[in-house]
C-alpha cells in the first residue's frame, strides 16, 4: 500500500476484552481456563466474562480464583444456542451473553469481544449493534492459514455468499490493513483466488475485481489457485464467502482424513505401535506444528469494533489464541486503520 | 434412482483406448510405459498411441516392444502446449495428438480417449468434436476423492464457472449414473455442496438446485459441507466448477503442506532420521494409502463419448490409473447410461 497517509496510531489504552463466556460447544468450562491462561501471560489487560453469574462463579471458584479488576463477571441472563436462527436471536435474546458482549464494545466498556457461538447470529448481531465502517457493505470473516513459506490471511470465509467485485476490493483493503497492522508487514501482497481452467479464467466478479484491485493502491499480486492458500506465496487471498468457506472446510476435511489414516496405519500392527512409540517426539512436534488451535480466532472485519469468532469446538488452548487475536487487534487499532485506508482509496478514485 | 428403466447394457466389444501420447508435463516418456503396464494387466484391450511417429517409435524400441494389434501408433503431427488458448488450439491444431485422439472416438475407431494435456483445450475440443448429450449444456469434470468411509465423486471441478441450478441437477444425474455404473452401486446418494453459515445458507443457485434435486428421481441426500468431501458420507457431491476447483486445489495444497512439514520434522534431527528409518514400512503404507496417483483420471461427463482427463503432472503409475478409468467407463457404457437417465428425468418432468 502506498504510504500517502500515516496509519492510525497504535492504541495506548490497555485492552479490555469481553468474552461471550456461554458460547461454543464447551461454554465456560473451557472459556474460563482460557481466560486465566491469557491473564497469566499478559500483564496489562482486563477480561470480562459475560454470562450467567451463578454458572460462572462456581467455575472461577473451582480454579481457585475470584473476581478482580482484571477478571470481572458481567451478568447476562440468556444464552444463544448453536442452531438458533440469527433473526430469532436478534429479536428474543437481547440479554444473551453474545449480545451483551457486543453491547459492551459498542458502549466503549470493552475494546473487543470474542465469541465461540453461532456464526450467523454473531455476525448479524455485531452488524446490527456496532454498524459497518463507511464504505463497507457487510462484514467479512478472515482467518490465518498456515503455509510452507509462512501464513496467509484468507477472506471471506462465509459471511457473504453472493459477492460483488466491489466487495472483493473491500476485502482486499481490509485484509491488507489487518496484515500490515497485526504482522507489522508493510505493503502486504493481496491476490484473488481463481481457478485453473484456462480461457474461462474465473467468473465475472473475479475478472472485474482484478481490474479494481490493480487500479487501487493495494499491492495486488494477481490470481492464485486453491493450493496457494497453503504455500504462503502471498499475504492475503481474497474470495467470495461461498468459495472461501468450502476451501476452509475441505482443507479441514483432508487434514482430518490424513490424520485418521496415519493413526490407523500406526495402530494396525505391533510393529507399527512400536514405531509410533519410538517416533513419538517427532510425531508430537508435527502435531504441534500443524495444530489448528494455534490458528483459532477469525476476525469479523469491516465493523466499527473488534469482534473475534472462535471455532465452536474450541478448547481452552484454542480459545486462548482467539483472545490473543483480540488483544493484538485492539493494540493495533485495526478498525480505525481499515477506515482510514478505505477513505484514501475512495478519495483517490473520486480524484481520478 | 428409481429403476423404471433398465440401464444401458454393458458393452461387449473390447475397449480400444486412444491416448494423447504427447500431452502432459512428461509426454510419451511416461505415457508409453503407462500403456505397457496396462496392456500387461488387461488382456482384451487395445491402446492407440496418438502422436508423432518419429518420437514414439524410439520410445517403444527403448522398452523393447514393437507395434502390434494391441498397441498401435496413430500419427499426429502437432502437439498442444499447456499454456495454449483453447480457441487457438481449435483453430490451428487440427492435427494435434489431442484432437486426433478425440477424432478417433468420434469416428468410432476408439471407444474412449485419455489426455494429460491442457484442460481448457481438451474440454473445448471434446465438446466441439463429440458434441453434448441431449439435455446437457456443458461438460462437467468429475473426480474420485478418497474418504474415511470410502470414496466420493465430486463434480464439477472447473469446467463451468457460472453454474445454473438446472446444471447442478444435470451434474447430479451424471454423477449418480457414473457411480452406479462404475462402482456397481444402485441408488447412489447425491448431495449439494454448501456452506455452514446459518440462515444465509447458500446462494440462490444452490437453493434452487436443492428443490430440483429433491423433486427428481435422484437419491438426493441434502446439503453437505466441504469437509464431507473426505468423509465418504455420500457417493456424489455436486457443486459449481469455481467452488469445486478451489476445494480440489485447496485439498491438494493442504496435503502437500502436511507432507512437507512431516518430512522436514523427521529430517530435523539424527533421532528423527532414526525414527523415520524404523517407521519406514508404516510411512510407506500411509504414503500408498494416500497416494493421489491412485485417484488420477477425471471424467469429462455429458459428452457423446468417453474422455478422461489425467493430471498434467501424471507419471506412469498415475497415467495408468487414468487409462483404467477409460476402460471401466467403456465397459459400462457410461455416456449411454447418462443419456437414458436424462431422458427419464426430462420425461417425468414433462408428465408432471
Amino acid at each position: 500500500m502506498t504510504d500517502q497517509h500515516s496509519p492510525a496510531p497504535a492504541s495506548t489504552l490497555p485492552p479490555i476484552i469481553a468474552l461471550d463466556a456461554m458460547g461454543g460447544d464447551h461454554g465456560p468450562a473451557e472459556i474460563v481456563p482460557a481466560a486465566l491462561s491469557v491473564l497469566e501471560r499478559y500483564a496489562a489487560i482486563t477480561l470480562i466474562l459475560v454470562g450467567q453469574r451463578d454458572v460462572l462463579e462456581p467455575i472461577l471458584k473451582q480454579h481457585g480464583v475470584e473476581e478482580s479488576d482484571r477478571l470481572r463477571i458481567h451478568h447476562a441472563s440468556q444464552t444463544v444456542e448453536m442452531h438458533e436462527l440469527p433473526s430469532m436471536v436478534m429479536r428474543n435474546k437481547k440479554d444473551s451473553s453474545m449480545r451483551v458482549a457486543i453491547d459492551l464494545v459498542k458502549d466503549g466498556e470493552a475494546s473487543a469481544c470474542v465469541s465461540a457461538g453461532n456464526t450467523g447470529a454473531l455476525m448479524a448481531t455485531a452488524r446490527f449493534v456496532l454498524k459497518m465502517l463507511p464504505g463497507i457493505d457487510r462484514p467479512a470473516i478472515c482467518a490465518t492459514m498456515p503455509g510452507t513459506n509462512g501464513p496467509t490471511h484468507l477472506l471471506d470465509l462465509g459471511a457473504n455468499v453472493d459477492t460483488s467485485s466491489e466487495q472483493l476490493l473491500q476485502f482486499g483493503i481490509m485484509g491488507s490493513e489487518l496484515v500490515s497492522a497485526v504482522n507489522n508487514k508493510s505493503d502486504p501482497t493481496v491476490a484473488l483466488l481463481n481457478i485453473g481452467a484456462e480461457e474461462i479464467k474465473g467468473n465475472d466478479q473475479v475478472k472485474q475485481a482484478a481490474s479494481l484491485l490493480s487500479q487501487s493502491p493495494i499491492n495486488y499480486a494477481g490470481f492464485v489457485e486453491g493450493n496457494d492458500i497453503f504455500t504462503g506465496k502471498v499475504d492475503v487471498i481474497v474470495c467470495d464467502g461461498f468459495a472461501g468457506n468450502i476451501a476452509l472446510k475441505a482443507s479441514e476435511g483432508v487434514a482430518e482424513f490424513i490424520s485418521q489414516q496415519t493413526r490407523a496405519e500406526f495402530k494396525r500392527s505391533l510393529y507399527g505401535k512400536f514405531a509410533a512409540l519410538l517416533s513419538m517426539p517427532v510425531l508430537n512436534a508435527i502435531r504441534h506444528k500443524l495444530d489448528p488451535r494455534r490458528y483459532n480466532g477469525a476476525s469479523l472485519l469491516g465493523l466499527r469494533g473488534i469482534v473475534i469468532k472462535s471455532h465452536g469446538s474450541a478448547d481452552r488452548v484454542s480459545f486462548a489464541h482467539a483472545i490473543e487475536e483480540a488483544i493484538i487487534e485492539t493494540r493495533k487499532n485495526v478498525p480505525e486503520r481499515i477506515c482510514n485506508e478505505l477513505e484514501t482509496v475512495l478519495n483517490e478514485r473520486r480524484d481520478n
